[in-house]
């Protein structure tokens, strides 16, 4: 296939340069660039991301009244009082072609400095928000949405055994704990999701397993553009009852949960190390 | 029954006192206080709680070493060289009988601010990392923990429709949603989780609901101590492989996801406003 340059995005989230996550990332930039893509990073331990949203998001607010996270978030974003750092991260998504968000899984989740990283960068009228609701539309999100046409991919690392996150594992299906990620942060407002690259076990490291690992994230970097997403259901194409956004009773029936949003026959495949 | 007095702390995560969040909050610590109970409230944001988890949390850090997180933690925790806001919400935990966290779902999960304070909190020796690890216990987790003998519960707040939370819902189910802080962080120190309050579509608010949705609340407060806890199941009393943390092939058979988890024949009840 034809190689196309491509912007990547990596918002990264680890507190130590000299740990596994933090050569992880030096490689992945470097195995991007070589390839003669561009990179960009946001080393958000390094840029000391402010993580919690606040009154102070919006720089032209009026003293005393009241906050309300979604209409202050709207009204900067629209009228670009925004505070700088959060402008700068809508503009390097702007530009991204793909996003790469790399963390260790920290309490099941990622951790809160890049979960700040969500809840401030994805304004209101940016990330949702955005679109007419009818009754044949609720709003341009999963499936839709100003980052359409984009793809991102989670590198997570995790202390547990792979078993641990298997279908039946004591942590739940590593899946499922990605599911409000790859779904409900990336889906949502318009991503194409690949499958993510988990590495399991990282306090049993050792050189080989490392080149191992390299190798397999050199791969899926390689193939970002090519890499079958995530089949999730669009919510606005009918699989859907709109306003109850429940999912029609002829699709996955008798089906509940997480699973039943991925449409299984347009088929998926999930790649580890 | 019994009259129990009961020592209460809320984790509250929300930026705006005058919000509903905020006016349930303060709403709960007087119906708690007015039925003799001992409440203390974490307000992340009033505390104005550091976030991130960082190599300054171990006050006590030769310089130009190395930061691991969980090591670092570890020994911070044993030395008693922790940052004292870690310390102090550890004393509260231990103080508490019970613990509430209150926040709005914010993208999926909790709010940055309070996902720092479980990082933070939750040190290695203390909320994970205790126990010993042979063929037949993987540390004390799940079920046991420092924390055991003591409950929790969530409340939370949502725009979105509880439709669309449901178990066919786009979002996902809220049980599914939540796992991840029921189980993984709630579960996982010891804590028996009583089934959440949620209260869904907060913009469309007016006097009568939330006066039934105060009604609500104080009802569950006043069956803090009687609800039954959702079922976990628990990791060391032989209902899982050890090391491979996989659910017996007995148990749920065929079952896989977050559902198996919980002990169907032991029962749990959810109570929605």
């Amino acid at each position: 296939m034809e190689h196309r340059i491509v912007k990547v995005l990596i918002v990264y989230a680890h507190p130590e340069p000299r740990s596994l996550n933090g050569a992880l990332k030096e490689f992945a930039v470097e195995h991007l660039r070589s390839a003669g893509h561009e990179v960009e990073v946001s080393d958000l331990y390094a840029m000391q991301w402010k993580a919690a949203l606040d009154s102070a998001d919006n720089t032209a607010r009026a003293a005393g009244t009241r906050f309300d996270p979604s209409l202050d978030s709207r009204l900067a974003y629209e009228n670009g009082t925004q505070a700088p750092d959060i402008a700068r991260e809508q503009d390097k998504l702007r530009w991204a072609d793909a996003l790469i968000l790399q963390f260790p899984l920290w309490w099941f989740s990622m951790p809160a400095i890049l979960k700040g990283w969500v809840e401030r960068v994805y304004a209101c009228g940016f990330a949702y928000g955005v679109g007419e609701h009818s009754d044949t539309h609720w709003g341009d999100r999963y499936g839709e949405g100003m980052l359409a046409g984009k793809r991102a991919m989670l590198v997570v690392t995790a202390g547990g055994w792979e078993s641990h996150y298997a279908p039946r594992g004591i942590n739940g299906p590593i899946d499922d704990i990605l599911f409000p990620i790859h779904h409900g942060i990336l889906y949502y407002p318009g991503f194409d999701v690949l499958p993510p690259y988990v590495i399991y076990r990282t306090g049993r490291m050792d050189s080989e397993r490392y080149a191992r690992i390299r190798l397999g994230l050199g791969q899926r970097l390689d193939a970002l553009w090519t890499t079958p997403p995530i089949p999730f259901r669009r919510q606005n194409h009918g699989d859907y009852l709109i306003p109850e956004l429940t999912l029609r009773p002829g699709l996955a029936p008798g089906g509940a949960g997480f699973g039943i949003h991925v449409d299984a026959q347009a088929g998926a495949s999930v790649d580890r190390p």
